[in-house]
Order: structure tokens, then sequence, then C-alpha cells
């Protein structure tokens, strides 16, 4: 009952991660009520140049629209420190903090066996040829979830590097900071005893 | 320090209702990342053709691609009510709870003199007319929002139509099925215990 260009945008906003029928609804009536002909132009331009327009870096796996990203075309950050993690939304997390200085490896997925992706599936190929190649890394942080996946994908980063003199290290996990530690899950708070430090 | 097209995309999403900063962040990665270059294509081409294919019924101010909208153009409706509600959302649950056989009448909007929204800028003028032109509606159905704006908008209706031999009528509000008491809000309390009836 719906027009058939409205009932096709809301199955395009259902592909979206969180977003179901009643989300999709609102974001095409409002696409199409409060949206002017020249923010739907943007839009629709925006999504069609973003494959052609934002490759990963060839180097770390970030994204980029030069020929390496950011982080990786900086040599003022520190060589000493490689963090690998999932995915560039976690780069830009970090970055925000601003708490890190060296430079990164964004695998872009996580081992998980019970999907069917493998170690080849995911940008980890390079991890061993970079670290050897540049000669300066010393320490690697290995900052995938304490999600299964990115515990078996941690796992397995530290036995391809175990021949490789740098120094692997798991970023920690425990009760967020600001946190009440009645509103911590079971297994974040198992985390924090197991990650307890002398103080 | 992220792609010029990435951070556009980002902007685009950050346009709808109820997106912040990291749900646009996780849409723009998922459409590069996720979407094949077939599902963008038919995403960007949604977005674009919607404003082309989709306009507002005549009528009732619904949304349609035909001259006139499903609901008008269904000659087996119940000519004698008339619903008016604020938007083509509305629309869509109330055809789907298949309660209502009349037809509707769509205000896209709220009277909200707080906004600078007044009864000409939304779809109100042509109400009056259709009822005496139509000469077959016997009951008006309110079905605007209990919100402020939503009872402003039911009252200047219900003054609009005051001359005309209609009944005009407001539907229930109140503690909605299925919910407990103690979840409700006042208001919503305080509507429910007002609109009481004998058992």
């Amino acid at each position: 009952m719906l027009p058939k260009a409205f009932e096709d945008l809301i199955t395009e906003f259902m592909k979206f991660p969180g977003v179901g029928r009643k989300t999709a609804e609102r974001y095409a009536l409002y696409t199409f009520d409060r949206l002017s002909d020249e923010d739907t132009d943007r839009f629709s331009h925006a999504i069609a140049s973003i494959k052609q327009e934002v490759h990963h870096c060839p180097v770390c796996g970030h994204l980029t629209d030069q020929e390496k990203c950011d982080v990786c075309s900086n040599p003022n950050r520190n060589d000493s420190l490689l963090m690998v993690v999932e995915s560039s939304k976690d780069v830009f997390s970090i970055e925000k903090s601003g708490e890190y200085k060296g430079y990164y490896h964004v695998l872009n997925g996580n081992i998980s066996p019970m999907d069917g992706i493998g170690p080849e599936d995911i940008n980890i190929a390079t991890l061993w040829p970079r670290i050897v190649d540049s000669n300066k890394v010393k320490e690697v942080i290995i900052a995938t979830s304490s999600t299964q996946e990115g515990e078996t994908t941690a796992l397995y980063i530290n036995k391809v590097l175990k021949d490789i003199d740098v120094i692997v290290t798991r970023i920690g996990y425990g009760v967020p900071v600001g946190l009440n530690l009645e509103y911590a899950d079971d297994l974040t708070l198992s985390k924090a005893i197991e990650n307890r430090r002398k103080i």
C-alpha cells in the first residue's frame, strides 16, 4: 500500500545495523518530508561516491582517500608502538582519546570459525612482514574486543608473532571508569578481578 | 583526519532524527565496508528518486506515487468517517492495526506557535471544504498526539469545524494495553483516569 519508491528506500535503510522496520520508516519519511531536494542530492551523491573515493590504507588497513592514511603518513608518531584493532571505528575512538601516539594495524574483522571467517579473510597477512620490514616496532598492543572472536584473534596474532623479537601486549579490560560496580556485567567484573593490580 | 567523502556521509546521516555522531559513523562504515557496489547504487538511487516519484495525495495529504493515494482511491471504505492524523507514519500504524475503515486527513505537522508553525503551514485548509463538498462525513476523529502541539491542533480543528454538521471526536488516550500501571508516566496516568469508563 506504500508507494514503491518509498518501500524501496525503507528496504535500503533496513540493511543498516540496528535499523528495524519502524526506524527505517521514520528515516524514509524524514528523507521525503524534511530533506530538501539539495539535501537528497547531496546524500545520494555521498553514498555513491564513498566507494570510489575511499579505500583501505595499503599499509595499515584504515580508511583513507590518499595513497596512505593520515596516521601512516605522519612521520612524527612513535614507530616503536603498533596497535592492532578490529576496525576503523576503533581508530576513531582511540584517536579521539588522544592517549596513543603509535601506529595502527586495522584487521577489518575478527577470526570467527563459527561464521567461517579465517585469518585469510581479515587483514592479518601483512602484519608479520610489516613488523619485520620496519625493524622498529618494539611492542604490539592487541586491542581486539574481549568477545570470543576478539580473544581468538588475539591468541592467533600472539602465535604468529612469537618468533619475532617484539613484546606482545593486550589492552586492559575491566570496569569502565566512572561506572558503578553494580552496573557492570559478570564477564566485565571477572575480567576486572583477573586484571587487578597492586596499588 | 577522516577521508572527506567519509566525513560527508557521516554529516548526511547525522541529519536524521535520533542519529548522533557515533551512529552516523557506524552507518557510514557499514555503507563502505558491508554494502556491495550494487547495494550503494541501489541505495543512492532510492534516495534520489523518492522526491521525484512520491508526492502528497492532493485529497488527504498521505504519501502516494499515483494521482490519489491508496486509501482515497478505494471506494469501499466508510465515507462517513474521517480521521485526522499528524503524519503518514500514523496512517501506517492505524492501517496495520486493521481496525479503521474510514478515510484519513494527513496534516503533515502540528500547529506549534513556539516553533512559528501556524495553521497555514500544515495541511488544514483543505479539511473544511473537503467535508462540506463530500457531504457524507458524519464523524471527524482527531487522532493528533496528546502533546501540547497535538492538543492545540485538535482544539483548532474543533473550532474550524464547529459550524458544520459533523460529530468531532478525539481518540482515547490512556495506559497502553499490556503495560503495567507502574511503567506509565504521570501524564498518561492522569489521561487514563480522566478517560475512565463505566464497566
